[in-house]
């Protein structure tokens, strides 16, 4: 399985997953004669979840799958047709439709902050138009959730988070590319069997309530699961009563399997109560009847909050079965990123544009640019500058720069050791640049950004913010566009 | 298009959407010979979104689709088979799967409340553990949305609600799926092609920044989207400059078309800033220059309480662009809808089985039942009853019945005219009973449940809470149970 070409979201038929003013912006750019206009867009998100230091990119692959797979059917033009909007010669030009876009973007697994561009598109207007939506949708779902999987297994610290949140995720590929994400963003296993078989995330699962309530009793039912998965036996004991009945059965059950000679670890799942309280119990009367090591796997609504607050009060819980809050971003569920155009070509080569408006916050940052990680000599990350594309950049020193918000202030960057250019060529001539990454790979990239930035930007809550600047041309150029918005025109 | 059918999902390699423990707990019924082992499942929710006092059930004809389409492919196989912990008789079994459960369900479109059981399974225990998953992803996520959009559709009173959620949505079917769900609830469109061909959801949308910052001016990037489209021309205004600039330019591209014979209705969309004000300087503003009964569209993070709070401030908006908010339900993203064991067949007959633990919130309505809602006199509801399937049940008076929460406590409904079956079979021999019903006669169930509950139960804070009560002899056996967990083994 290599990643998301099986996915089945890239099949046939996606090429309507658009917004429809996308169609119409296109059908009258090409009435108009602007199929060769050029433009560049920047992905983007504005701001970070409430408490969150840092982004995990992610969803990129899903994305360049579907520009890969990107036609239009004569299903979906018989759709269009019947809208009564569009004339045959839209209708022609979608049939014989290439997608012309050159995309760089960030690798999936980097941490990324905001106000970068994330990911540039640049091409024909039309082709540029079509894109934004599945770029947006993909790219802000996985980022989002693979971000909220890196706070949870920070949380974790060293245990092993399951993700299983699929009965609870946005439909059937809200849990497939949630769980994707997940395992990106850090997570051991999913429980979602396709997304074993679609991207390869490792797959693991217990048993269920109904289980046990199938059998006359819970010992029989325990007995009956330890007999059939020795090797993998995590017995769930709250379906009656954890510390009367469950507990004191599965240790009954893993004595009755060392009995038997089977060199297993004995292993429980507790999904309500007091997590705190019946772990540190449940412990207790595990080693009391001389099993040793146990794993305790804790689940029921858990977020990082929860599972930080539990490591604190010394529960005895070394796994963390994962679900809604996880597979949904509870407490935040949309990044708030956007698709927005920065630059056009006109016969005098390219010119930056900007979004404006009365809110300072809402304004882009114009121009096709470039983003620069700097680090100190240790190799820990100091801040990101965005420079315009043709802009030299210095690879260490003091890195002089002016404020996203406040593009007249100075700011800078002191002590850079090294730089690192975060965008690459991501797909050109309607072919990815480079074949995707195993998924594992994507993960190790996330657990060493991860190890490579310091503590501050880590924790969970209050949040040191990393610093973006733009370079000094870029900010003068933003500068003067917001006191003249004529000029942003 | 026909509903579901035309859904990606419900294509080959739907079967692995399901957790890993299903199959496990498959593999082992089937080992232990238990295939003809026959059980009743419920799916219902515990609770509701905090502020909202009914749902709207939705999801059931995706599910029905998928259960129509239910086949594990060689390419399945061989992934699970991949995962070494499954034999080959397992692997032959699902090779050869062919599903023989019942489904019976509300319809799709019914207001429903917590611990109702909206959807019923029935068959061997296998096929029902199989589905489980699936049902609770399809049905929890679009009975959530749907629910949130008649919120929303009630805060904006008779105005048209436009859905464009989709690049905030959970991935592609995040989008599709919700869109669905929108239009149930009542949404009057959604940007989403897709869900337009799939679903038949009417499509709109207006332009993006990117039209306007594509011209060399505003003035003329909105003429030209008035020469392509003057029957659907909604200009966007806050590119640069509401006030100043986006509608000034608006009002002179109308009169300009009014000029040439064009008799449009002006249209604009505010999509930043202060949206009670400038709407009202902007309805002002046209009709100063001559343009009567304008339509203002407005956007921008809305979600009910903004749009209930712009209406009481005399807002001059006449539709309503919804997105994130809206596909996301962003204050409550999760419905969490469980499916619980009911009752299990034995040489006695059916043994109704209970879900007890310490936590009598967690605790589940033991028994295969049937739901009836009464009516007062005006056809208005007052209460809804869960009963035994071999229970009779009163037309109307007063209805005994016993609390949920607490089932030795007497309660009932008074004054009851007239009741109603909601359950109805729905899948029965691997087929749908009856075709799926076009989206829009969904769409219009809704909306003739809206208005056929009292406000109490929808207003947007502290709706009243719908009384559903279990029958006397219901009661009396979970009540038993409760104090006896043996009794629930």
């Amino acid at each position: 399985m290599n990643d998301c070409d099986n996915a089945w979201y890239r099949r046939e038929g996606i090429a309507l997953l658009t917004d429809f003013y996308e169609l119409t912006m296109m059908a009258g750019h090409l009435k108009d004669g602007r199929t060769e206009q050029q433009v560049s867009f920047d992905y983007f998100f504005r701001s970070l979840p409430t408490h969150t230091g840092f982004a995990v990119a992610a969803g990129l692959d899903c994305f360049l799958s579907y520009l890969e797979h990107l036609r239009f059917t004569e299903s979906d033009l018989a759709y269009l047709k019947s809208l009564e909007v569009f004339d045959n010669a839209f209708l022609d030009y979608l049939r014989n439709f290439r997608l012309r876009c050159a995309v760089r973007a960030v690798p999936e697994g980097t941490f990324v902050f905001p106000g970068e561009p994330v990911i540039q598109v640049e091409g024909p207007i039309l082709d540029a138009q079509l894109i934004e939506t599945a770029l947006l949708n993909m790219v802000n779902h996985q980022t989002l959730i693979a971000t909220k999987a890196a706070r949870v297994c920070l949380a974790a610290e060293d245990d092993p988070v399951l993700e299983f949140g699929l009965r609870r995720a946005h439909g059937p590929d809200g849990g497939l590319s949630a769980s994707r994400a997940c395992y990106i963003g850090g997570c051991a296993s999913t429980s979602n069997v396709l997304a074993g078989k679609v991207y390869g995330v490792p797959v693991a699962g217990t048993h269920a309530h109904s289980w046990v309530m199938g059998f006359p009793s819970e010992i029989e039912a325990f007995r009956a699961f330890a007999r059939l998965y020795p090797d993998r036996c995590v017995l769930l004991v709250d379906t009656y009563d954890s510390l009367k009945s469950g507990i004191p059965n599965a240790i009954q059950v893993f004595l009755e399997m060392r009995d038997q000679g089977l060199n297993v670890r004995p292993a429980v799942r507790l999904d309500s109560g007091d997590l705190a309280k019946i772990s540190k119990i449940c412990h207790a009367m595990m080693r009391d009847a001389g099993l040793d090591d146990p794993l305790i796997v804790a689940s029921n609504d858990l977020d990082e909050d929860l599972i930080a607050d539990l490591k604190r009060q010394g529960a005895r819980i070394n796994a963390w079965g994962v679900g809604t809050q996880l597979i949904t971003a509870y407490d935040a569920p949309a990044l708030p990123g956007v698709y927005k155009l920065v630059a056009i070509k006109t016969d005098a080569g390219w010119q930056s544009r900007m979004k404006v408006t009365s809110n300072i916050e809402k304004a882009t940052d114009p121009g096709r640019k470039q983003l620069v990680r700097y680090y100190d000599a240790d190799g820990r990350p100091l801040g990101d500058m965005l420079y315009l594309q043709e802009e030299n950049w210095p690879e260490s020193g003091v890195i002089e720069g002016r404020s996203r918000k406040n593009p007249h202030a100075a700011r800078h960057i002191e002590n850079a050791a090294s730089a690192e250019l975060l965008l690459e060529p991501a797909f050109e001539n309607g072919r990815r640049v480079r074949p995707a990454r195993p998924l594992a790979a994507v993960r190790d990239a996330t657990l060493e950004q991860r190890n490579r930035f310091p503590d501050e930007y880590k924790r969970l809550r209050n949040p040191e913010i990393f610093r973006v600047l733009l370079s000094p041309q870029l900010g003068e150029m933003k500068d003067a566009m917001l006191m003249n918005p004529e000029s942003a025109q």
